[in-house]
């Protein structure tokens, strides 16, 4: 996923970030590489399985082709390493796909690229934690059954924390990804000593799903794999996304980090593809391919299970880079005017909510509606990501064209040869997928361009409207009448009228009378009352024949407003407020109904004044 | 259920009541009965079956014993319409449970019948739909696997139409009700001319669960049987409840109708079990035991599907009386201040949502709880029915004692045996069905009591606090300072602080500026801008060194409003509002990020002023 961008810090803290930091605190290769790589290397857990479910479907004869479709895989994944590290050298700022779009692409396009990436984010949540969640069964078999309710709890969780506000530093993932990566390559160095499997008590009780007759493999069936092992490929961006977190030299250090990245990651696709042709493995149901390579290799022991948790955790975090990098993406969309303005503002616990609760809804509908289930998901999520990645190398070859250098056209063309490779990868992962639910990403990419769009016009207007980038008129003052509803007589009303005088230069009480004999009783009580206290401010009597509260003050203030044009009129609504929280049940909502009625149908200004008690 | 009291129509429709009617609209005899009568008869569509299924314990001679538990339940039936004949005479003004206790037995015991009464409409509404759909389910054995969400579909209806604050007429549940009874009494008559089933289509694919063996059947299995089958005796308490809504003579008129209410439901109930016993009925899993009989006396053509309509439709409206209802006891419990105000608003639809929303959640709870079986319901729904008989009958023995007339000795003797026997029924009911369900009961029911009387403390102190009955202090003018926040230059800046100077001696503008060179920029040119445009007022600026809106203008008001005492703070908040409700979602929600961190944080006023796009 392309998450983790310079600016995550800075998104996620919810007002609390900390001052800047010193060159001491930034990254060198190594940190870099482990602080940024989470979301590459978390991929290597549902990747070779992808290819894995789809070549069963042609036999043992079609597993054989894992290895083939793991190395072109692998073969992409050098040409993107090799292409990130242009784009590292020439957006040293952080270059994501809709930054390169913007720069040298134009408007449409840059939405297209913002469009996949928001799809990304959400996909990444959904896929990340069904995944997780499927390591944690694979090792708890009983859990199966409850996979779903075990996805939206990781999901609560993980919203639940990023609701909190807490800090979250990119080398916190350091831990979890080295053990994960480590445990790994344990397992691939352990698996070639082995000939045979040295426990396969996790496929046991389970059905294969592999047919016994060797149909035959098709081209169709070969792309179909390779399509979907490209999910592996997500997150290689990550690094040239953050080149400003960097130690100086940063586009040394980031390129560095960004080589190894694709070692690392094409060595444990390799790796475990032979692992998988040798212990000739079979998808099994409710069992993850990795579980059963650690099965395999290290047999059903501790080591099994440190396995399943560090992938577990690292899916788990995964997810939630997609909470730090989402509003990231939609701040830089609402500075442009392309998404609602909420997401601009750095500040405030508050707004940041907005954020992370709606990417907690749509990723809690995939969720259930994939059923927890992480195969399903997968064929929606590389085609975002494939997007993102042609849209940023076609960007880059414009720029090699208007730079003027040394072996610019070398670095042209193999911008080039990235976004043909990725681009044909992007049309053969929507194409082969496209029933499997591609058509999802397929219908609702370009109704995000148009929402982006949408937004953009209707800012334009309303700034119109505003007369933004103009002087105003000068304000001047007016007569000002504050209108008080008033329903009994205590120390709050005194208050409200203290406040009222204080605001107006005429005050006027209001209150509301239904022809209901109970009603008259309680009116002629508190009339009697008004007289006795006299506080120098008139009670009007609002008759209303049917019981409803705000509209016959909202019409009185309509009413009064046209009587005394050039006159500022406020409604001042009194509320007690009680000291303790549960106690807000016991209001009357008379207040909030009559603010209701009063903003929907009148102009006034509405006050709203708080006695504690 | 203990609904469709007078008042209903006066609850319901949210502010859109019909003006007084006349006597013409009242009912009469008949019609009363069959406007009144509507949950007691729905009853007849789950009774029974509870008996059925646990004799079915005790297999084939364990259902014999149908027709004695009946004949029990029926006899209970009889004592009770002879005790509200009563009720009704004591109390033509209407005589719920909870006024009876008021009046006679203090406030703690009318608190038990107001709770028992609650747990009463929500568990009506429960039941009613589940049992609504057991019918259609009966009907579309397709259906069945789908319950619960037929189940919260129903409800959701339910609830909808009760947020739009449809009238409910009394008068409109007339028609299904005279299907309903209509239908079962022609399936009682015809099945009396069988000998044996004409047609079992219904049972066919589905395992019976009835024990070949025939195991003893003990006391304890009757008083379960008896305890179960009393969810078949609510209900008969509506029309004591609606004595006003009668034509002149009320009280006669009312005792009838309630005399032939229990008279159709005796036969009904009697009816069907003589026919449970002569087509030998097993309970089937899928299919309900009215179906089973419908499908043995009619057949299985278009009479059967009638009746399961008109069951299901029944039931429906069943539940629906429940939104009615509950509405209006709220309204009594906060006039009385046991139940928070907001109940006793009775008007404005926003208000009337608050109770329909609780309910319909409550409900739905229930729902999925029970996975929408019906029969995991009954257990708990009888004791609040049962609670509050008894509660009315003991209330009715203090009356008589109070009262001088002829034969009140009678009378109080009348009452008394109905209480015993209601009373023995609830105990009965509760200890026999104690691990079924009938704990949460038990539970809930000193809670609600407990709530009712901690909100009533809770409003003793606030009154204290606002020195409610007596004359507050007059109010006294204020210097007025008003506090306009401010981020840009624009028109709605321009209207703010025209209102600003129309409300206040004195006007400041703030603005908040973060040390990010960006939002320095920023400022400086709000800084120039507003120099150029003097508007006569002061603009503050606020350093924050965190990225937050809120605090730093709490601060300052908090700060100004201490230097200087006697001031009367305001802070105004201008806001733009789009033309269209999709827009809002373009606001930048600064407004309401300054209006919650003042609001928190101070005792200022706060103003809200918005500027129509």
């Amino acid at each position: 996923m392309s998450v983790l961008t310079t600016e995550q810090p800075d998104a996620v803290p919810a007002g609390e970030e900390p001052p800047d930091t010193g060159e001491r605190h930034r990254l060198t290769a190594v940190t870099g590489l482990a602080a940024l790589s989470l979301d590459a290397m978390a991929s290597v857990a549902y990747g070779p399985e992808a290819i894995v479910l789809v070549l069963a479907a042609a036999g043992a004869h079609g597993l054989g082709f894992t290895m083939p479709v793991t190395l072109a895989i692998a073969a992409l994944l050098a040409v993107l390493v090799a292409s990130y590290r242009q784009v590292i050298a020439a957006f040293p700022d952080g270059g994501g796909s809709y930054a390169v779009a913007k720069t040298h692409l134009g408007a449409r396009t840059s939405l297209v690229a913002a469009a996949s990436l928001v799809l990304d984010y959400v996909l990444n949540v959904a896929v990340a934690v069904t995944a997780g969640v499927a390591a944690l069964t694979s090792a708890f078999p009983s859990l199966y059954g409850d996979r779903l309710w075990l996805c939206l709890a990781v999901l609560a969780l993980i919203t639940g924390v990023n609701l909190r506000g807490i800090v979250e530093s990119a080398k916190a993932f350091i831990v979890p990804t080295v053990v994960f990566v480590g445990s790994v390559f344990v397992l691939i160095v352990v698996g070639l000593f082995r000939s045979h499997p040295v426990s396969t008590v996790t496929a046991a009780g389970h059905a294969s799903v592999v047919a016994d007759n060797a149909s035959s493999v098709g081209a169709l069936l070969l792309l179909k794999a390779f399509a979907s092992g490209c999910a592996a490929l997500t997150g290689v961006e990550a690094i040239a996304n953050a080149v400003p977190s960097f130690r100086v030299p940063r586009v040394r250090r980031a390129q560095r980090a960004e080589v190894a990245l694709g070692a690392v990651l094409g060595l444990m696709l390799i790796g475990l593809s032979v692992l998988i042709g040798r212990f000739h493995l079979q998808p099994v149901e409710g069992v993850t391919v990795l579980a059963q390579l650690a099965d395999a290799a290290l047999g059903h022991n501790w080591a099994f299970y440190v396995i399943q948790f560090a992938t577990m955790i690292l899916l788990a975090l995964s997810a939630n880079t997609s909470f730090g990098g989402l509003p990231v993406l939609l701040k830089l969309l609402a500075r442009d005017n392309y998404a609602p303005h909420v997401f601009a503002l750095k500040a405030d616990r508050q707004v940041h909510r907005h954020g992370v609760l709606a990417l907690a809804v749509v990723s809690a509908a995939l969720l259930v509606f994939s059923g927890g289930d992480t195969n399903t998901l997968v064929p929606m999520f590389a085609i975002g990501v494939f997007v993102g990645f042609t849209i940023a190398q076609v960007g880059m070859v414009r720029h090699w064209r208007l730079e003027r250098g040394r072996g610019r056209r070398g670095k042209a063309l193999l911008n080039g040869f990235g976004a043909v490779l990725t681009g044909v990868a992007a049309v053969v992962v929507t194409a082969s997928k496209f029933e499997e639910g591609a058509w999802l990403i397929v219908i609702a990419l370009p109704l995000l361009v148009a929402a982006f769009e949408t937004v953009h016009r209707a800012y334009g207007r309303i700034g119109e409207r505003l007369g933004l980038g103009r002087i105003p008129e000068v304000p001047h003052r007016e007569r000002s009448l504050v209108v008080v509803p008033v329903s009994t007589l205590s120390r709050l009303t005194s208050e409200a009228l203290t406040a009222a005088t204080s605001l107006g230069d005429e005050v006027r009480a209001v209150t509301v009378c239904y022809p209901d004999p109970e009603d008259r009783a309680h009116l002629h009580a508190l009339e009697r009352a008004w007289a006795d206290w006299d506080p120098g401010v008139p009670l009007v009597r609002l008759s209303c024949q049917r019981r409803t509260l705000g509209r016959p003050i909202a019409a009185y203030v309509r009413e009064v407003a046209a009587a005394e044009p050039g006159t500022q009129v406020t409604v001042l609504i009194p509320e007690a407020e009680p000291e303790r929280l549960w106690q807000r049940l016991l209001q009357n909502q008379r207040g909030a109904v009559v603010a209701h009625a009063v903003r929907r149908e009148t102009d006034a200004v509405i006050c709203r004044l708080r006695f504690r008690l």
